[in-house]
């Protein structure tokens, strides 16, 4: 097992010794990934007081597993999963294991209780791994700077290549394109490119609506490169931007400078949002700001933190969030501009780099 | 609410009536599509004996649930999304509530008890609108044609560009690239482009590797056009092939043509399974065909029926499945011929269209 495996899994059993647990099941891809490797879509990982993990699958992973994995008991499944997790549970002679209540079915719990038998107690304990996720390792960082060039570099190839008439979907189409190409293992999320006032909605999905003349255009992208994600947000107009959507693209640019000069150690999710928020409600603009200044960004595109209204936790070195205000009128059109920052000791390191300027075409 | 709507909204009903439940609880997007129409990416919806179900959902999509929509209550999701059903339950006075405890989480269910209070019993009922979904109805088999269709012209554009040198997430790309251009809104699952000794995985993720001279390339594909899939697979062979591969191309195509040709109303998934499978074995090339023989497709890429093996199962009129045997040896490479069928009284209808000899290029 790597170094960096090693000590996720020792801070981990580190928690499970904290919480009284003797073991923890792991039921979801991104969490057995941080801890193993392992990228088949179907399993299940026991951590136990154990240095060598046990992780379950079935016949269509099993040679994959052995290949990612190291330091791991790969089991394979006989029956269906959650049995065959169960049946380990009692083997191994686990008393208390915890589990995530949201990432457990109604008919695993079933399957699970079955096969482990009376001796072995399954309780809730949602987000042991997500939490440690939340801080990012220096081999997380290596990958998740390349995730964020290449996002960057596909805003940038927007702006040479963005016109009007094209559709909205073939748009979207060409940055997964040329995402795909560069390496990428697909798009971190559906591209939004929300055009004239579809830009007001701020997770529009693609249409066949072609851009035209004078007007703005949001492009949301994001790519996954080496399992990590990248999310990036810049906004268009076709043509001379008026007055009016030039002053909504400064209140929104400053909000936006604010919100990523408030992060820093020590500083809450909450007060984050409050700098982008109080931007614009210095300039009446804070009701069409709709949604939450930002989240947290990894193996996942939408993990902790969340960066929002009231949220007390307290950002921490390691921790890498996406920070994007936006502006949003109905019939008209909307603005946004987002940006991956990551937490460090003594600076603040934005991964995504390009203007953000408004570009005009 | 549209005829289609109608007629499955009742179909399930009688359903509900046969299983003595006076309430369903639809958790899953592909079911509540198929029931109301609506794509938002969260929410629930409640069928009852009444016209009209109620589709809870949270502010990010009313307006898109009223759009999409006729004939249905929406409400607007407060709090967790299972606390406000449980609410909705309890106001309703539902008494007997199915969920499909597949696609309800340990903790959905727990906020779903305490919302709905101890008047109402949620009791396991799974597949009932899976069971619905397997009969396709004209308008959903207009959508099937127009989608097997796409990834028909996909493996013929294939033909035309694919050459050694080109990497192997270089085809994906352009094969999703082309897909999105003509306007579906994704792929049905991650493009299978397996080349050379990869070919003999039969769920090979495309790589960094390059196609070339004297190998085997298998192109397997599908793209979600207007809400449905479609799935195909064609093989190619990059120069002209040697005997022993044309021969083994030979038995494959024998046997899919065979398991083709057992379709028809009546006949089990096991049966059709074992058409396929006796051609294989006929020429002791049955170990080799490590999967089954196909499964159901519609809205989602992976449905019922089960094309495998002891599969009791009888097909009707309506469903619609794939037929892809395949021979894979390590090392060396693989075949898969892959077709996409539906089942009708008198006949049976091949969606996808190019081909099934070996493409030598």
């Amino acid at each position: 097992m790597s170094i960096f495996f090693q000590t996720r899994n020792k801070a981990l059993q580190a928690q499970l010794a904290a919480s009284g647990l003797d073991g923890l099941l792991v039921t979801q891809l991104a969490n057995w990934y941080y801890l193993t490797g392992f990228t088949g879509e179907s399993g299940a990982l026991v951590v136990g007081a154990d240095e060598r993990p046990t992780l379950v699958t079935d016949g269509r992973f099993t040679v994959q597993a052995r290949q990612e994995t190291s330091g791991v008991r790969v089991a394979v499944q006989k029956g269906g999963l959650l049995e065959s997790v169960g049946q380990k549970l009692k083997e191994q002679r686990f008393r208390i294991v915890g589990f995530d209540p949201q990432h457990v079915s109604v008919a695993q719990m079933r399957a699970l209780r079955k096969a482990a038998g009376p001796r072995v107690r399954c309780v809730p304990a949602a987000g042991l791994v997500e939490s440690l996720r939340m801080k990012k390792d220096t081999s997380e960082l290596v990958q998740m700077r390349s995730a964020a060039l290449l996002a960057s570099e596909l805003e940038a190839h927007a702006a040479k290549f963005l016109r009007p008439g094209l559709r909205e979907f073939e748009v979207a189409a060409e940055i997964e394109y040329k995402m795909r190409k560069a390496g990428a293992s697909g798009p971190a999320f559906e591209t939004i490119v929300a055009s004239g006032p579809r830009a007001a909605l701020p997770h529009a999905r693609p249409t066949a609506r072609r851009l035209r003349k004078n007007e703005l255009v949001v492009l949301d992208l994001g790519a996954i490169l080496g399992h990590y994600c990248s999310d990036i947000t810049r906004t268009f107009y076709l043509g001379r931007a008026p007055a009016r959507i030039r002053g909504w693209y400064r209140a929104v640019q400053e909000a936006q400078a604010a919100a990523v000069a408030a992060v820093k150690p020590g500083a809450s999710c909450g007060e984050v949002d409050a700098a982008a928020r109080n931007v614009l409600a210095s300039q009446r603009l804070d009701k069409y700001f709709v949604h939450s200044t930002g989240h947290g960004l990894g193996i996942e595109v939408h993990e902790d933190p969340r960066v929002a209204k009231g949220q007390t936790r307290k950002l921490e070195p390691g921790n890498v969030v996406t920070i994007e205000p936006g502006v949003y009128f109905e019939g008209v059109g909307g603005i946004r501009i987002e940006d991956d920052v990551v937490v460090h000791a003594g600076r603040t390191e934005v991964l995504t780099r390009f203007t953000r300027d408004l570009i005009e075409i």
